[in-house]
């Protein structure tokens, strides 16, 4: 089999966006102490942030005004087809920030699909946003 | 609803073993300048390391040597459970080191999901395995 690399398919902003407000569950990567760490969140997004709900605990406590990378993908043996858009910000809590931005992010509906108390919202406000799509291999 | 942290089940090292070893698809999370960054990839796993194969780029200038996460999750609204997985180690190429771990674990069978030349083998080389369990909340 000869495929290359050009067969992976980059996703415009507009795509992105679709697809990242398609889905309500993502994964966070922050940096613990120069330990990367992945956790899976439900969140909701709109065109600047992507917004979380967590309790008091590590992923709250490492995140804020730290740079993560958000990640969302689906691989669809049925379809055949595969995507993943990555969004790269800093993530700052609004609990109870006072701005526009941060009323307006509160409204967004999370539903967080763990158990417990989380009323500390996390909004992870993007400086970068992009993705690909590609056919899987088939099995050889 | 009055849901607690204490719904969240920890999972031993050895069903978090088992859940690594069901799946074939999971998350690489590795920092690149100060920036984390999660890939989708597909992999396989002993009870050492996680194993995957890429091309030439960024997963692999920025992974090996380096500590990185990896992770699998199922999210299964149908049963009401999820689970998640979390890695610890650090990234090693292996593509063409003389030692018998690294060819055991050349032996593993890994399918790139994406198209492209992926003859680069990356190992993890775990530093610990943790894993939680519990049931999806109720949409309120």
């Amino acid at each position: 089999m000869n495929t290359q690399a050009a067969d992976i398919e980059i996703l415009s902003e507009e795509e992105c966006q679709a697809l990242l407000q398609s889905r309500a569950v993502g994964r966070i990567g922050l940096v613990e102490h120069g330990q990367p760490l992945i956790f899976p969140i439900n969140y909701a997004a709109d065109d600047r942030a992507v917004v979380f709900r967590t309790a008091p605990g590590m992923k709250l406590s490492a995140a804020p005004m730290t740079r993560v990378a958000f990640e969302v993908d689906e691989i669809d043996p049925a379809s055949g087809v595969a995507w993943s858009v990555l969004v790269l910000g800093v993530a700052h809590e609004i609990t109870s920030t006072i701005d526009d931005v941060s009323e307006r992010l509160r409204e967004l509906v999370v539903r967080p699909m763990a158990p417990g108390d989380r009323r500390h919202w996390v909004a992870v406000r993007r400086h970068a946003i992009s993705g690909r799509r590609f056919r899987l291999q088939p099995v050889e």
